[in-house]
């Protein structure tokens, strides 16, 4: 009989804290979470060892992230905001990361893989369901407090 | 007739979620919050765009900060509390940006100033009204937790 | 008649704000809180001045970090969580810290003084007792949620 898997999250008093596992994609378990705890939106930082990250900076003339990934890095933090758009979860985060000898790397993050041991991240949930919305002037996705 | 700007935050079961836009200074932004809504003391945590950076290393013995600043970066992470001075708002924050090769830098912020696109805060509120004192020692200003 | 030491922290509607001054060790007085305070668990964010910081990266085939020292250093950003393990408090956390040219290193933090000045620190405290588990395999202590 095939074993459950742990569960990657427990609710908290303010939110959720979660532990990723090696293999697990950052960004596809908070969308899960998000989805199956319907979070209106959220707030989040994390830490924890990285089998891969890739980073991108955004061109604002081509309209499109620049990416560069590298490998066995420890993730010193990650930040970021949990919302909506069309129906699906988005989530919007930026971290920094460290190699063997220390050095580190910053920015806008595209996508994250949990390394061997594991990846902790706290998530502050907000009532009001936010959505992102596309900006037509720069085409970035920006998060929407509601119109003024 | 003019069109009200879009408001600059909203209120959360912890604090308040920020999102500023091209142009805004994020010190006097959260000034303004801690104001406006009167908050006794905060921590928060922040990531985004930046047109602007300064930094500064605090000089012990000139008793000043050395600054310099740095241009459009993504800001990885920011992480600071909200005071208040003689009757004053009062932030001290300290983050790491990256540039567009996702080369790193951080410290002591003096000033940040957003850039194309946003910049996300996320606010947490405390009960207590707390003060910043300046200690003649070393002339540095130091968050008080009161007396012992 | 000697005096008491100013108090070290605070609490606040979601958890604890620490003000750690020049000398002291940081995981130490999170271990003090911890226990003082009975935390179940927490998840914390924090920045100051350091005189010196150890990093280790883990050494997978050794089951070792490999550390290193720096001294006079900015903490930018320091992001952790604190459980239990055989009845003790179990820090864990990575951090960032700049030195007086901004230049950046970063990754997993075994140990932090306090230097000139302060070191904020807010806890987020959560509900359920956390214990931290050796897994056998890679030699590395993984914060556990429960089994599935």
């Amino acid at each position: 009989m095939p074993t459950s898997p742990p569960p990657r999250w427990i609710s908290t008093p303010t939110g959720f804290l979660m532990v990723l596992r090696e293999g697990d994609g950052v960004f596809a378990q908070l969308e899960a979470l998000a989805v199956r705890e319907a979070v209106p939106s959220a707030s989040f930082m994390g830490f924890g060892f990285l089998r891969r990250a890739t980073f991108g900076f955004y061109d604002f003339e081509r309209r499109e992230y620049r990416p560069r990934t590298f490998e066995q890095l420890e993730l010193a933090n990650m930040t970021g905001t949990l919302a909506w758009k069309e129906g699906k979860p988005s989530v919007h985060a930026h971290g920094v990361a460290g190699d063997a000898g220390f050095a580190t790397v910053g920015g806008h993050l595209l996508g994250l893989e949990v390394g061997t041991g594991s990846l902790e991240v706290t998530i502050i949930c907000h009532e009001r369901r936010l959505e992102r919305e596309v900006e037509p002037r720069i085409g970035a996705k920006i998060l929407s407090l509601g119109t003024g």
